[in-house]
């Protein structure tokens, strides 16, 4: 297989194949079918390559009517654990479930990987598998968080692919978060911010300020919209669609995130089961509890996406169950439907060549 | 007024007097006084030193009985705005009310200042009124975050002093940290760990990873713990007591954080006004809901603590109301009455001088 080859745009992939590892979650193998069987039960004409030990994988799949004919199972014998250095998976990872997933998406056999497996790993082997695409210096990998937008969430990256960013890299990661935002949850003209811990413009760090006026001048031709800089608090807002950061703040900014939200969730928990009456008054408003807890509920959101490849990664929680699965196969399908890397691939060329001729030719294409 | 006498330790200052600015905040002076009347309540030995405009601020306090023959009020023309840039609040700010309740702690009549308004503001003025302590680069503001902690709170610093740390840095926020804990927080051995995006000794940047080595060295003679790399979810856990970082990453997690529980309060809110069953359910679970809002309240754990100062200045949030005012005095009053400045001089020092021998002379005296 040439390099030339892994750079092309794979049309081909057939947009109803979801290529998932089945192994390296905390979970095992079971949880990830649970998830594929409540992916297809939703879902008809959806179909899966699946990645892993085949005799274990086979005894699952085949207690399953609802995945009967849809998943075509390769045998990997090895696992990329949760504790594995990337650099070794990279040199001697050929064996693992991972790596075969990978595979497929790079052979054009579908257009989207799943894995719920070591995140450094699996970015160190996409990187490695699938390439950059042309013009990309940092991969990254994009979160969505819940918000007061009337979509419902808002897109943060990068999330931990890389501690570093300068300007350019965080311009790139402005065209590829408002062409998830497109593609990812419908929005025809994103409006991006820079996380910074000041709004005013003379606020932050150097490359901030670089990355500002870079993102300002890129926003027509990108067919975005520029807030300018945005702090902590308005990441879940609504005066915002895409945030883009370094990969060392996003991923304190959405491990800070999570905890904050799961402390208020035990606290909750706790002054509902202070005292008898306070136990009634639970069982009385547990209907609204579900419903809050639906709404915050992390394996709705489930699927860091890794954006700057030729071809889609999806990274599902290590902890995921069937629910957290299904969520990140979703998500998966979506992107895949809408076939999202040629469109990131054409967008993010826009930017490296010069930019308002080609603008025009691919904008059209895009939603 | 000469430079030396600025840096010597005021041991001089009254620890039943603060300083307080009563301008500048969001709500203006009538917030603040309603603060200290709380405050003069609760506590029958407090006294204030009062800046801002004397006809406004004896109007306020003579109506209040409580306050009578406490409160000793100064004239200050001028206040500083929330849009006020620092450099030019450096340079013509004599006649505000901030630069006059700075002045206190520097002439030594109260050991601690209160103000609401513009921190940027603040804190330069406190950098060129009260200097750095000797030995301290970079001064660091510290927040108390809710945690699950047995005291309820853990520390973090810095949230927004200065954008950039290095190891050095590090430490220093390791040792006023700890410090703090102390004296705060009475914990007799605070748990230091470095905010990082994994726990892994070999992750993160580069600086990290020295201050990693520097702390570890250090926290036998500060009398410390060092719980190594903490990540974003760390913050709120009961594994970490003080959490080092530079001012951006604390910044953006701080107000992350306050976004995240901002965010669920409102769904929580949604979700319970809903439906008109949901609404019975909201009345009998008031009391419950009023348990967690109190735990979670942020006026309750209202004041960043500038540290690495010759005297301690306790910055309120700029919105401030009665409550958030009186709960910002409290904390200024739990540090002057532990002698908080000189105890955290006297640390300090210890980083910068042959450190063991000094660190027998200091520990003794300091909780």
């Amino acid at each position: 297989m040439s390099t030339q080859h892994c750079q092309e745009p794979r049309a081909e992939a057939p947009r109803t194949v979801i290529s998932v590892d089945a192994m390296g979650g905390d979970r095992g193998p079971a949880a990830v079918v649970a998830g594929l069987v409540k992916a297809a039960t939703k879902n008809p004409e959806i179909r899966f390559i699946l990645h892993g030990r085949r005799a274990e994988l086979e005894q699952l799949v085949s207690r399953r009517r609802v995945l009967a004919g849809r998943v075509d199972i390769r045998d990997a014998a090895d696992v990329v654990t949760m504790e594995a250095k990337p650099s070794q998976v990279m040199r001697h990872g050929q064996a693992t479930s991972m790596w075969s997933a990978l595979d497929s998406v790079r052979n054009g056999e579908a257009p989207v990987c799943v894995s719920c497996g070591n995140t450094g790993a699996l970015m160190l082997l996409s990187i490695v598998r699938l390439r950059k695409l042309p013009g990309v210096n940092r991969p990254a990998i994009a979160c969505l968080w819940p918000s007061r937008n009337p979509h419902g969430f808002n897109v943060m990256l990068d999330v931990g692919a890389d501690v570093r960013a300068d300007e350019h890299d965080l311009l790139q990661y402005a065209l590829m978060g408002s062409s998830y935002a497109r593609n990812g949850l419908g929005l025809n003209r994103p409006r991006v911010g820079i996380l910074n811990v000041g709004t005013e413009e003379n606020k932050g760090r150097a490359e901030l300020k670089a990355a500002h006026d870079l993102i300002e001048a890129s926003c027509a031709a990108g067919q975005f919209d520029f807030v300018g800089f945005v702090e902590g608090g308005d990441i879940p807002s609504d005066k915002v669609d895409v945030i883009v950061t370094d990969g060392f703040t996003g991923n304190v900014a959405l491990k800070t995130g999570e905890g904050t939200a799961r402390l208020v969730g035990d606290f909750l928990r706790e002054a509902f089961s202070a005292t008898p009456l306070s136990r009634v008054a639970a069982l009385l408003a547990l209907t609204s509890l579900r419903r809050l807890k639906k709404r915050i509920d992390p394996r709705r959101v489930n699927g860091g996406v890794f954006l700057g490849l030729n071809g889609t990664v999806v990274k599902s929680h290590g902890s995921s169950d069937a629910t957290g699965v299904a969520a990140a196969v979703k998500l998966a399908w979506e992107l895949a439907q809408s076939g999202f890397t040629e469109r990131l691939a054409a967008r993010v060329a826009t930017a490296s060549g010069p930019v308002h001729e080609m603008v025009k030719d691919v904008a059209g294409g895009e939603r």
